[in-house]
């Protein structure tokens, strides 16, 4: 091995080291087991599996899964300085991508700079939900805390007194992505709510 | 979406929700920031990381890094029926191939058939260690480990009376997949010894 490929293993392996706290960043989301709150890192190894289990639903065909998966895999690395930002928290949703680009220059820039730029343009993509790629990455996002709440009788919507119809605001980007997870999906909140687990609608709309 | 679509869909999403029991499947390797045992999950998103980071460090040039991914994304499934067996446990390791093959059979199957015997391919790759691919994949999956040891000061090697010979006996097919994360390996378990964090030979060689 070289001596440069020796320096940039040294350098990578800090990083893999450091981004182990993901794993002591925590979602609202329950795990349907146990019952405790879902990690930044087990949420990601979800999202990877529903990539490739559902890749065929994608808007898209043909999707680079590699490029997919990559940015899973990396997505919420910012949350490590940044903290998790519930989705249905307005306040802190405000101020989330400048406190999340700030991390993502601290954590990505200890990697090797060629390295460094290709995660961060990775992050990039998923942040600006342009490329398709970018928007299959997000519906599943978007699907996968949807599906623990309905497999957990609502316990994450209800703590936060959140209702179907923020729900459905919150996710229809789901359809960017992919059509037929957003049917699936909207069938699925809906069951949630003819079982008593999701209020129908906020105090305002009523 | 045509109904078979649809019903693809169904079946693939009780895969997803039933899967989530990785979550729950608890390792011996302890997390770096809060000491707690390592999931499965969350140990194979860090897989996953490894695998996109030090990918040019893998002995075989422009491997298929999406089936690398795949794989890691898979290999532990087994072990929501099966549960996890520590490395260093002779006893439980003799029948480990049985029990995690049936658990395939189960898992797997839940899944439409095209998908179930893609997965279990893969599954049975990662098993084999034959391919470039299987042989990176499975280097991280020893390299890890080792790497959340010397980060939790041996804390389960010690717990589980491990010594260096064993450490490097066991991992030793890390060069198959990288000689360049073997010989990085080598050197940080030497500083854990160095440290007093592993001890250095079990009493069986002495």
């Amino acid at each position: 091995m070289s001596s440069s490929a020796a320096a940039r293993l040294v350098q990578q392996v800090q990083f893999i080291a450091e981004v182990d706290k993901l794993k002591d960043i925590f979602r609202q989301s329950l795990t349907t087991q146990s019952r405790r709150n879902e990690n930044d890192a087990e949420h990601s190894w979800h999202l990877c599996l529903c990539a490739i289990v559902l890749a065929e639903h994608a808007n898209t065909p043909n999707l680079d899964l590699l490029r997919v998966l990559k940015m899973l895999i990396l997505h919420d690395l910012v949350e490590i300085d940044a903290g998790d930002t519930f989705a249905y928290d307005v306040a802190r949703l405000a101020d989330q991508h400048e406190r999340e680009a700030r991390a993502a220059d601290r954590i990505f820039g200890l990697l090797p700079p060629d390295q460094a730029a290709e995660f961060r343009a990775l992050w990039d993509e998923f942040e600006e939900k342009v490329t398709p790629e970018a928007k299959f990455a997000t519906a599943l996002d978007r699907f996968q805390p949807m599906l623990l709440n309905c497999r957990t009788e609502g316990a994450a919507w209800q703590r936060h007194g959140v209702t179907h119809d923020r729900v459905l605001a919150r996710n229809q980007h789901v359809a960017e992505g992919s059509a037929a997870i957003w049917d699936y999906a909207q069938q699925m909140v809906q069951a949630a709510v003819d079982a008593g687990h999701l209020a129908p609608a906020g105090p305002r709309r009523d």
